[in-house]
């Protein structure tokens, strides 16, 4: 389905923007921070400013919850400076929404009025399908909707059919209890937030490849922002040996602090040629182009790559590589909601959290530059939303 | 090590044209058919002749055995015509030996004098790493010593240590028994023999990727020549549904008289799109450049394509294509002794035989320059050694 309003082309591919129309009868006005519309003469798309928006109302199984932080994703700029193509303006970011829940729909039997909830990437799916009813409900063959940015397709979104889905950047939120997981008593939801995407990013792939209840194995992970020093986290508090590797000798410390052992710099030929044949996986989390001919040789035989950053250009690969050490390049998207519950209680109980950089919602547009910069070193930015609610200089009119 | 004699340039790799010594004392002579020399002045190498190589005398744990067939594999055109660089001349191709042991050294328990024996690609590894010891040799961390064209480094190839391997096009060999198979008694030894690179080179994916015993799946074969007709006959006999993918329509039948149940010809948009996201593995076998895009939306989420064929040229890859359905890509070697036993076992028993060309010696050249452009249409080239020793035309002087 074409998004009504202006289609505009773009390198990466189209993106439109749109009006949006008033609240409906079964909507509610809502805060939101917005990048509003992409600017044909400066050829870019507008910095993020406070716009209004409709939320829907509650609906049986909704869960309405007050926004208290809302993590910020890479894939936030990549989706709302166009990068991917397809962006629909006015964008709003955000799918690591940590909220209060303030009112139930009918039939909700997941949480109650009061309790602490979270929204990670996704908030609607057919359910019906073989991946949803495996819990993997981000693989859906009917396609999952995504929390920002997506058309409204399997009836558990409600509110305004023809408008796309709007993020986090928000003051509160009304989703579907089955895409709500329970924040449990005593987590400190401040940092709680990034768990939804980042935490869940590196757990789907850490669970599906045996490292939960495997043998211990040897886990490099590369790239050391929001998600690397995730998977860093959860990999070694699941007592593997954990390997940071990285193109800057001065993150060792940082890594080192988060739970890793070893460090590998990928500028040294050294220290490449020192660590070649001895990670048995690699959770490759760059959202940068690079050349994974640099990081395969690190892998033993029967190694695995899994790819988990948005990287658009493509990879250069030698079959013959892959079949002389029989080694595996895979990729992995989020998780099931079944697995992020399980995360986030996986991280409540080993005291795991995102290191965290805590902002408000005019803080956003230099947030975003750092990140597409690759200045976030390890730290994922949250907005404060209460605080941000507060400031009236970047609230709507 | 390099191999003395001449180095000579070559875009694929620097090759080298040797002398081969006399046989030494614990040597004996043996005919050959092989290239025997990189022709500078045609910048080609010279068409396949008979020669004389140096065989070892039987040692301890050593299998001497007369050659009976030798199956002609795409990697022995791809090694001898320098595709790969490397080619150490006089080159003796074939590593699909089938032949009756005359001998055998002290200690051997494996086989006896008279039993049928196979040797495939591979004729020593170290035996004590972690890959020997776990029946995967042909992953040996200190690296396998290959039938031909391999150095003599871990002890078990006898005679002349400054030469490299040769292998079965010629009159008889001697192993070491750790690297030789039993041929079970009643087996049709003319037609056996491509199954110790062509069936085994099938068999191990197939069992590493659980499909042995595991449930049943929709398998695709890309490449229909020696390869994937072994893989459609091995995974249509284990159950599995076996669809067939060519370039060409013309296949259709002869896939499925082989087992294949399902056929996708690539050329058409429309095969294409209507088996998209069917197939849980693909075993790609094709030895051709290709661009394995047209493929991978063939799997369906979470389906793997397996990387066979000896192909040079590097693959275009899209990270977030295998991300948003959790694809991956790997290779696979060959197998190791204990999977190579269980594939000649497993063909006999359920009369699983590669399609057979018989040919002599001297049809050889042809027979590469067939395979080379990809006509060998499902049908193994073997050569009849005893048929060929006894062809004077067409013998060493």
């Amino acid at each position: 389905m074409e998004p009504k309003g202006e289609k505009i082309d773009h390198p990466a591919g189209a993106c439109y923007n749109t009006a949006l129309p008033p609240p409906l009868e079964d909507e509610y006005k809502e805060v939101a921070w917005a990048v509003p519309a992409f600017d044909k003469e400066a050829n870019a798309p507008r910095p993020i400013e406070p716009i209004w928006i409709a939320r829907p109302k509650i609906g049986p199984h909704q869960v309405r919850f007050e926004m208290l932080y809302c993590g910020v994703c890479h894939s936030d700029p990549s989706c709302g400076l166009n990068e991917w193509g397809g962006c629909v303006y006015p964008f709003v970011g955000g799918h690591e929404l940590l909220g209060k829940c303030i009112e139930v729909g009918e039939g909700v039997t997941k949480v109650q009025v009061g309790d602490y909830v979270g929204v990670g990437c996704m908030v609607d799916s057919c359910l019906e399908c073989e991946y949803c009813k495996s819990d993997e409900e981000q693989y859906c063959a009917n396609g999952m909707t995504m929390t920002w940015n997506s058309p409204k397709t399997h009836g558990r979104v409600l509110g305004n059919p023809e408008t796309h889905t709007h993020g986090g950047y928000s003051g509160s939120s009304v989703t579907h209890e089955h895409f709500v997981v329970k924040i449990p008593e005593g987590m400190d939801i401040q940092r709680a937030a990034p768990i939804l995407c980042a935490g869940i990013t590196l757990w789907d792939p850490i669970r599906y490849h045996g490292l939960v209840d495997g043998p211990k194995k040897v886990v490099g992970v590369c790239g050391l922002g929001g998600l690397g020093t995730m998977g860093v986290k959860i990999a070694s508090a699941l007592g593997h040996k954990v390997v940071a590797i990285s193109t800057s000798a001065s993150k060792e410390s940082m890594a080192k602090e988060k739970g890793a052992t070893g460090f590998v710099v990928t500028k040294s030929e050294e220290s490449l040629k020192a660590n070649a044949g001895t990670m048995d996986i690699i959770f490759n989390t760059i959202s940068a182009d690079h050349d994974i001919n640099t990081y395969l040789p690190l892998l033993k035989t029967n190694g695995i790559m899994v790819m988990l950053g948005g990287v658009t250009k493509p990879h250069t690969i030698y079959q013959m590589g892959l079949m002389f050490q029989r080694k595996t390049i895979t990729g992995s998207l989020i998780g099931g909601m079944k697995a992020t519950q399980e995360v986030i209680d996986f991280c409540h109980k080993h005291n795991i959290y995102p290191d965290i950089k805590m902002i408000k919602a005019k803080d956003l547009n230099e947030a975003w530059k750092a990140l597409c910069e690759g200045k976030g070193d390890g730290v994922r930015f949250v907005v404060d939303i209460k605080a941000s609610l507060q400031d009236e200089s970047f609230l709507p009119k």
